[in-house]
């Protein structure tokens, strides 16, 4: 198909798609004339990859292209592909919460490790991120909603358990390394959406039931 | 204080503060002399804020400003509060999956919420993101992802019953909102670093022990 014709079917405007060439997110088209070139099913799959990283995800351009050479990669184990895209999706860290919080939260952060028995490299990405979140909570006086912190360990390996089992229905290597490069990002989009559910499911029983029973019966709905 | 005693404490550049106080998102400090304000631990307090949703949560600047007005507001109620955030952090939409994948992903989500029974608005910004992450698994053949659907929405519901019991050991209305606000944002901070820990774990159990322990004895530290 013709570059308007994958705009259409993907719904990606013409001038973005180009950028996407140019950037090399996405392969170049196969030249049928000097300035033509023809795209297939490949290239109306990878654009939708690439907006789903971008728009639903939120990974930045650099972090795509990182997550684009691991899927792409004949060679890379998935052991390796796995910490390589954690590094890509993970924030770089910059250091705002105190220096004494930080201390204190990188000694918390070990003995969650240790507690559950976490085989996890010293330097990796999330463990930064982790020790710095919790820093910066503890700076901000918000030392009481680490509370939550063990249970959340604890169904994230459940999580862990379930992406295993959905990943490993899959036979073909290739596709097992696809399912889990975009489980791994795409799942987190899931969970922070349905923790968006539960939270105003439990704040409208909580605290909205009468606002929102009188909108309802108003026949309006909700928009700001 | 001075700005350069806000920036050496804060760890933000000078003309990083310049720019958040343009922008709105830090209020000025008090004038001492037409070319000099001073600063308080206010200011200190609001600027760790600040870059804990922009560095650690993601959030652009543009949510940032909604988040810390929502923080400010005298009037809104928790429930207003809890809907604004909820949009200010959730992904613009833009629409990239198949028509076909789409409707079946909002009759999937349609059935989970009422089968979880969650009171939400059918207009909530989560429902969409939702919608359109599976519907873009859908479209990528990545179906056999969305098995994990149900645990994850039973583990959120567990997550929002604890973050509630966090929120509410405190009594103060002002902090109470501040502690939704921000266990919000930064609750998915930790429960995606936590998430990547345990794959990582699990990953490492599984597929990379040897290379790992081969590593370890060469006493050199995984990088790549």
């Amino acid at each position: 198909m013709r570059i308007a014709e994958l705009s259409r079917r993907s719904g990606i405007a013409v001038p973005t798609i180009k950028y996407y060439l140019r950037e090399g997110l996405l392969p170049p088209g196969e030249l049928t004339s000097p300035n033509q070139a023809s795209y297939d099913e490949h290239h109306l799959h990878r654009l939708r990859l690439i907006r789903a990283l971008t728009d639903l995800a939120q990974v930045p351009v650099a972090g795509v292209r990182v997550v684009l050479e691991v899927l792409d990669s004949d060679t890379m184990s998935l052991h390796a592909r796995i910490g390589t895209v954690h590094r890509a999706i993970s924030p770089s860290r910059r250091l705002t919460a105190s220096d004494d919080a930080r201390t204190a939260a990188a000694d918390q952060v070990r003995e969650l490790i240790e507690r559950r028995d976490w085989q996890v490299e010293p330097d990796a990405p999330a463990i930064g991120t982790l020790v710095e979140t919790i820093a910066v909570l503890r700076t901000l006086g918000q030392d009481h909603l680490l509370g939550t912190l063990d249970s959340y360990a604890e169904a994230v390996e459940r999580f862990t358990e379930l992406e295993v089992a959905a990943v490993t229905s899959r036979t073909d290597p290739d596709q097992i390394a696809e399912s889990v490069v975009i489980g791994t990002i795409l799942g987190e989009t899931l969970i922070s959406a349905l923790r968006l559910l539960a939270q105003e499911n439990n704040s409208a029983r909580q605290l909205g039931q009468n606002t929102r029973s009188k909108r309802r019966s108003e026949g309006t709905r909700r928009r700001a």
